[in-house]
């Protein structure tokens, strides 16, 4: 009998099924299930309007996605009995309060009108009061903890979150029994049992390694009651009781598939299933990557750069690093730029002349083949233009959501294609610096993979990456990597590899293209990176505060 | 009999010629005539090809001008004999050499050939390497006269372009029996005598007052031979004998109407004619600016700021002080920004996204009007954008043109218009500036008066300058100030007026509008101000040179 693993991805709009078959690596087939809510960021279903900076989900729309399993099933002619394991990965931190059964609260007629009984979405930026609150504390404070994550948190991750509950609707707090990762709401959906997979629990949840002042290890765990009484005395136990379930590491088995697990999805109870992750983290293994060596690079809206350690102290500059934050057995770090295929975006809808339009449609093609075909004849430099790439903030290494993008060298003679490309630019000389930070904290980096649309589909940009970055550049092959990840995460899983490098090795895969650095350009970029790094230092680190000050102004 | 004076207009495409009746100041009729050949900068009429940022103008477009006179009797049915007066301006420093006959030696068959034979218009930039060496050595030898010009001179001027045509055609350089300024040479066909304009000599052409250390009037003069043939011995006799000719201040007479002039234009042999002015410099006694205390603003694709007063010494980071530079018996200051209205049709043609072009052509408006229609909505400081406007160089007070464009502020919900109204705000911010800087260097302003199409099309533009300047600004009222100011000279030259400012309030005028500064308004632009000057600090003044870097790699 041919066997399978099934992997199950959970974006922002949609979620995405897909059969792996074991041990061939060969996607078998995939389906996608659009959210029929969508993004929630006006008004709840029930109506009432939500403020700006709200973006919450509705848990139906993802066991809809479960509830597909059986139409790939018959898609592809794969019995139910093939499938030997479940994968599956989910946005985080997108969190939601449940009662003691599991049920999420916004599903209760008592608390469906509160906006904060709703899942918060990874977007959800609502609770960025409480993160700055949360910030200031742990920097008086010197909190263990907060280098681990750069310095800074999100307003994004679980705490903020949380906070924002109890602080608005702190009825909604009494009656939660806990708050669980969408991710862990899935597992839990599908075995009945609540876990919470590491990689969210660490990037996200401020789960962390303990070390003593030597740095020998201690264990792990959260940051300190202490800590967190001094928030806010309603907020001591947000761990330990408001959050607790066991942690597991992705790769690993959470549980078998319950009887109600079985209904939903029309699968076989008892088949193994996997542990959580973060979607973008599924990437790793669906790349080929579940060892240490090389970075991953997931380029799409936004860029994360993921890679496996042996090691893990903290790394100045880096967002997280977490103890089996991707597989067993190894420290995964992360970092993140919070702009990059948005900003190409905001470039072609803001500022792309009706020419180009014209000349695109004339061509049949869209505006970024337009852009590509025009911004590939430019040798590096010849644009005569530097940006900072922080239209949406510097994320890692400066931890700056308030920071704003920076454009220097226009002249009258200066094309849309020169500043375009003068974008993507800003977005390597980002990624440089945060390949810098890693090698200078000592990470072992000897490759790098790109995973994302942009790899795939945009040989310009991924060779001005190249030349950039000084490294040749692999791209990872599928296009569905999320689920393609998560087949791998579960078959892990359900016990048919003993190692996950191993795993990751024969079932995920790079394309034949590799983007290799051309010398006379990364010349011309070394001579751009080094000004890049000056005008970072002024505008992001203390040498003026115009930013700061255009924001102010601004509201 | 009823009177009236011509002014003769010649810009960079075209020649106007204005009819004005005086005392009345009313203008009776005026007629455009563009220039055949326009602006040569590919080829010359033989055929031979130009370098680039070369640019010529054919001498016989501009008697074309003279020759329309009498269409323009016929059109407004005045005789030859009511016009009392002829006053007429230039763009400059446009210079071409002439034999001992005063005739261009382009038109003579053995030099029409080659190009340094031909007139260089005002934006001919061949000459920039010449001007490098003569900023180095004057800069070196501390040149008396080098801080009056700003501490820079440009590639625009009479000596690069003269010292530009012995290096590349000596030969021509022996034929010429001087190098003229197109203005004067106009005076000269008119009244048969080659005298040189203050105004032109002055900003263009490095003659200017000379004091003791003590700051007493030594007399005028030019750079001393010694400098010039540091520079080159064959440029020792440059002012002294290559471009000889009397000096005259613009509403003096030049001369009389010799009977070729009277041939050529219709008019009557003997009528007064002026002596020549530049183009820019018109707009005053247009704009009723005869005498001291109105900071003068024309704006268009540059913006020129000038101002008279009754003492002259340098003022730093003005381009020139001149004596009689506008009118008899006072000084006037010129400042420049070198990127007004071009800074905003690069904005127009390179960075407008269909959809407004769309729109603009659904609401039946210019890509301008909508623009203004979407940013006169916002306030002063909402768009968080700041820019530096310096996308063609800084003319004053910094002197450099190898600066280039800087913005900062961008977030992914940056809009077109807000994009648009910061590069309006960065022009106002450059205009402040100067402003400051004539104020510090003790030169009085009362007033400010704008001229050119921006001051009196966009009133949004206007506020913004009245609030960023923080002064209420009146506009002048004429379509046509260059030939406006040149026929109120003609009336000075012919002798009915003793006072320039006499004759420039009763025959010039501005608009009823007055644009007066809004408080609150005032006080956010002040914060921006201060963050303007920071980071002209910063990218113009030696705290990065990235703009340097960047200019080098372009190449």
């Amino acid at each position: 009998m041919e066997r399978y693993t099934l992997g199950i991805d959970y974006g922002t709009l949609s979620g995405r099924l897909l059969i792996l078959q074991v041990p061939t690596g060969k996607e078998i087939g995939s389906l996608e299930v659009p959210y029929a809510h969508g993004v929630m960021d006006t008004a709840l279903p029930t109506g009432e309007p939500l403020a700006q900076d709200w973006a919450l989900q509705h848990p139906r729309d993802w066991l809809d996605v479960l509830a597909a399993v059986p139409q790939l099933l018959a898609q592809t002619g794969i019995a139910p009995e093939q499938i030997v394991g479940i994968g599956s990965d989910f946005t985080a931190c997108t969190l939601l309060p449940v009662d003691a059964d599991g049920q999420p609260l916004c599903l209760d007629e008592a608390w469906a009108h509160n906006p904060n009984a709703w899942p918060k979405l990874w977007k959800h930026h609502g609770a960025q009061s409480q993160a700055n609150r949360i910030n200031a504390l742990a920097n008086k404070r010197n909190e263990a903890w907060l280098p681990l994550y750069g310095g800074k948190i999100s307003s994004e991750w679980a705490l903020p979150k949380m906070w924002q509950v109890l602080e608005e609707a702190p009825a909604i707090w009494d009656a939660a029994d806990r708050f669980v990762e969408a991710g862990d709401w899935i597992v839990f959906s599908l075995c009945g049992r609540v876990i919470r997979n590491t990689c969210a629990a660490g990037y996200k949840g401020l789960w962390h390694e303990k070390r003593d002042a030597e740095g020998h290890i201690l264990g792990t765990g959260w940051p300190e009651q202490d800590f967190l009484a001094a928030l806010d005395p309603r907020l001591s136990d947000a761990f330990t009781i408001k959050s607790k379930g066991d942690l597991i590491a992705p790769g690993r088995k959470a549980g078998e598939l319950s009887s109600a697990g079985a209904s939903l999805t029309g699968l076989c109870e008892g088949t193994p299933v996997a542990a959580g992750i973060i979607d973008a983290h599924a990437s790793l293994p669906a790349a080929g990557i579940g060892g240490t060596g090389q970075l991953m690079l997931i380029m799409g809206t936004s860029t994360c750069h993921i890679v496996l350690s042996e090691t893990g102290t903290g790394v100045p500059g880096i967002c997280g690093v977490v103890p089996e934050g991707v597989v067993p057995g190894l420290y995964a770090y992360e970092a993140g730029q919070a702009c990059v295929g948005d900003h190409f975006a905001w470039f072609t809808r803001n500022c792309l002349p009706a020419a180009y339009t014209e000349e695109a449609s004339r061509q049949g093609i869209n505006l970024y083949s337009l852009l590509q075909q025009k911004a590939e004849k430019l040798t590096a430099g010849e644009n005569g233009l530097l940006a900072l790439d922080w239209w949406n903030g510097c994320r890692s290494p400066l931890q700056d959501a308030n920071l704003s993008g920076m454009m220097v060298g226009m002249t009258l003679r200066t094309k849309p294609e020169e500043i375009y490309r003068a974008l993507i630019e800003a977005t390597a000389y980002g990624t440089r610096q945060i390949l810098q930070a890693y090698l200078d904290g000592g990470v072992k980096i000897e490759g790098l993979v790109a995973g994302g649309g942009i790899a795939r589909k945009d040989a310009m940009t991924m060779q001005i990456y190249a030349d950039v970055l000084g490294l040749p550049i692999r791209v990872a092959a599928s296009t569905q990597s999320g689920a393609l990840g998560s087949a791998i995460l579960g078959a892990l899983a359900a016990g048919l590899y003993q190692d996950a490098a191993v795993a990751a090795k024969q079932l995920g895969h790079c394309l034949d293209t590799v983007y290799t650095p051309i010398a006379a350009h990364k010349d011309v970029y070394d001579t751009l990176y080094r000004e890049y790094l000056k005008l970072q230092q002024y505008f992001g680190q203390g040498g003026s505060d115009v930013m700061q000050t255009l924001r102010k102004l601004r509201k």
